[in-house]
């Protein structure tokens, strides 16, 4: 059996599967959702000792210490994905939800409702909770999941899914629903992005390569998920109390995320009077500076640490402490330079002025935009989703956070009595 | 300039003239749409000879009548076309409506609003009135377009553009947000597929081939119209006087198109008794079928014309006067039939018990199930949308007959007062 054939047998048995969880309701998932739950708790050391050989594998092949510390799973980290997964199994049921519904002028009675996917394709990289985490919330959502993870987490994702597939064995969900997709072999990925008609949907989370490479490779629909080019435009009316604090957490809160800030543009109205505030700020919290000629005179003479931006700082997710900071003349320039650099993410704006903020809004192209707050708040969990199976960065089927509702199509449910076409 | 400096040059164009659209009021939009459509009435005869030039090529490379038919522009089409464009300028406005509103805890507004994609791609076949009538939806909700119809309609398809044009440069509007990709070239098509970060999405309109292609070759994100092998189920619960007329109307009246029936099951219970009445019904409306073995027999012992199905008609779609003809043992039997051969387009059961109704719905993995009524209805002026760009037959974004709302993706506004995540 090829790569490709295996991937279409192991699609074939989860839609086969998938129809417990179509005429299931959202109380037997809920339960479903608990028992795996419990299970993850209680088979805790059996999933540290699968791990413990991925750890040592790891780094025997020189792994780094960040990517050895996303791949650890100690029994309290278990323990948060077991309760990770009883939040998801808290939350409102998203099947069944009516959308739209009318009467016709010729009485039929149209409506239109959220229904599963079917089948949906995980792929991503080294951390193991990620399967836990996206089979609860694909199985939830009503959707069977092929979870392709890294080859680097191979013995702990083997043991995570026996073990939820396990727990379902005593529920009215078939364990076929999850599947583990082998990743001891790079085909596998490739033929999960070509089994069209088998697999409704691909989700990628990881790098930026990988996403690339799925988004250019699939005929299977994909939703990208990605890189955060985040600005904050402190504008001529910005109270400038609020500017400075929410430059320093859209940067430093957590610098290696999608959602925090690569870009400060400030107003040239008051740029020689915010800008030496903001980059004394900035660096006595460590962060590096890229800035543009005007910047780097107030910095100078403010005698303040910064180094000239170069063309390719604009785009550049730094994932770290540097930040670029520049001056524009308008709210326009700011959302020309957006337009240029930006992915399209978060961007933000600090204004007391309603007008401004408006035309930020509807010049802006993006995910979400901040007035007046951090970037980092473009969250599932913070803006109130309970559970986020990643961050869309696409503008078709969902953008930003996507929780349990993204993982649902529609049905038109349309009732008649004899009604024909005239 | 190759291809896809064209086609990125024209999507930039098209992009920075969206500006005008993204800060337009609906009334601006209505507007723009209104003096759209005084213009092409009032320039009927500079486009009925535009399009002669079609015809008479057409003519003269051989084109059969119902292409013809489809290329050709009369006062009387033309008027149609600027009618099709004042109705969807009477539609609700798509952009700006509020999707999700709400408070956090931390004092933070969440609100979820819609807004345009921002560059749409139409690929579309010889019709010329999908120039404007896709042109016209976009516009209404925010869009530049970049058409890209058939070589075999460039003259009309070149003053429609120009016409369209000229009327939005006496508006608020740029007249660059309707651009006319060149259609003398293959590679234009290639190039728009390709033209990711440049185009936010393309929409294929046309045969299954050319669909495919978008498909299988666009890195860009792509909503799949097409097919629809539907199908028609009888239960053993049914009330057949209603059975009969659904089944005509299905296939019957217009087979050429997407939402007509090409199967009918039939309940074993009640395959003796009422398939001989469908199969008589079918034979007078001159249909042809193909059929099972039991079928087979019953059409024997009542004298009725059928064929033995062969495999690939189950999945065939006839886009004529055929039908195929089956018996099931039951309602997940049937579903098992349609899961196989269908295309998730439309499938209908007609019955009388709610219990097993609601089992079709929820087995069922399609745009639209229909109860006790004809698949015709499928279609978005039948459900009351005003306007449709098309079926989608995909579970991405949009799901079924797609109108103005569809061609809207969402961006979180979200205010805060200073708020920063902690």
């Amino acid at each position: 059996m090829n790569s490709q054939e295996l991937i279409n047998a192991l699609a074939d048995k989860a839609r086969l599967a998938g129809k417990t969880l179509s005429v299931s309701s959202g109380v037997e998932r809920k339960a479903a959702l608990e028992v795996i739950a419990d299970a993850i708790e209680a088979r805790s050391a059996e999933i540290v000792a699968a791990n413990e050989k991925d750890m040592e594998a790891g780094r025997a092949s020189g792994l780094n210490s960040s990517l050895l510390d996303r791949l650890l799973l100690t029994p309290e980290r278990i323990k948060g994905i077991a309760g990770g997964a009883r939040q998801v199994s808290q939350l409102p049921d998203p099947l069944g939800i009516t959308l739209r519904k009318s009467t016709l002028p010729n009485g039929l009675e149209l409506e239109q409702i959220t229904v599963p996917f079917g089948v949906i394709g995980m792929v991503y990289e080294a951390r193991p909770n990620v399967t836990v985490d996206a089979a609860v919330i694909l199985l939830m959502s009503g959707n069977a999941a092929l979870l392709r993870g890294s080859s680097s987490a191979a013995h702990s994702n083997e043991v995570l899914v026996r073990i939820m597939r396990e727990a379902l064995s005593g529920t009215k969900i078939s364990p076929d629903v999850i599947q583990l997709v082998p990743s001891d072999d790079r085909e596998t990925v490739k033929a999960l992005l070509h089994a069209r008609g088998k697999v409704d949907l691909v989700i990628p989370r990881g790098s930026a390569a990988l996403i690339r490479m799925v988004v250019d490779d699939s005929t299977v629909p994909t939703i990208e998920t990605g890189a955060g080019v985040c600005h904050v435009y402190i504008d001529e009316f910005a109270d400038l109390a609020k500017a400075v604090p929410i430059i320093i957490n859209s940067k430093v809160q957590r610098p290696s995320v999608c959602n925090s800030a690569e870009t400060v543009l400030i107003h040239s109205k008051i740029a020689e009077s915010f800008a030496p505030i903001a980059l004394k700020a900035l660096q006595d919290a460590g962060v590096i500076m890229h800035v543009d000629s005007t910047i780097e005179k107030i910095a100078k003479n403010a005698g303040i640490e910064v180094k000239p931006a170069h063309v390719e700082n604009w785009s550049t997710e730094y994932g770290d402490l540097e930040i670029n900071v520049a001056v524009v003349n308008s709210v326009d320039e700011a959302n020309e330079h957006i337009a240029k650099y930006g992915t399209q993410h978060t961007e933000a704006i600090v204004t007391e002025n309603k007008e401004v903020a408006k035309r930020f809004i509807a010049l802006s192209d993006c995910a979400a935009v901040m007035v007046n707050t951090s970037t980092r708040f473009t969250d599932g969990e913070q803006m109130g989703f309970g559970a986020e199976i990643g961050i869309s960065n696409q503008k078709l089927h969902a953008r930003g956070p996507m929780g349990l509702e993204a993982m649902t199509t529609t049905t038109w449910i349309v009732t008649g009595n004899g009604q024909i076409r005239s």
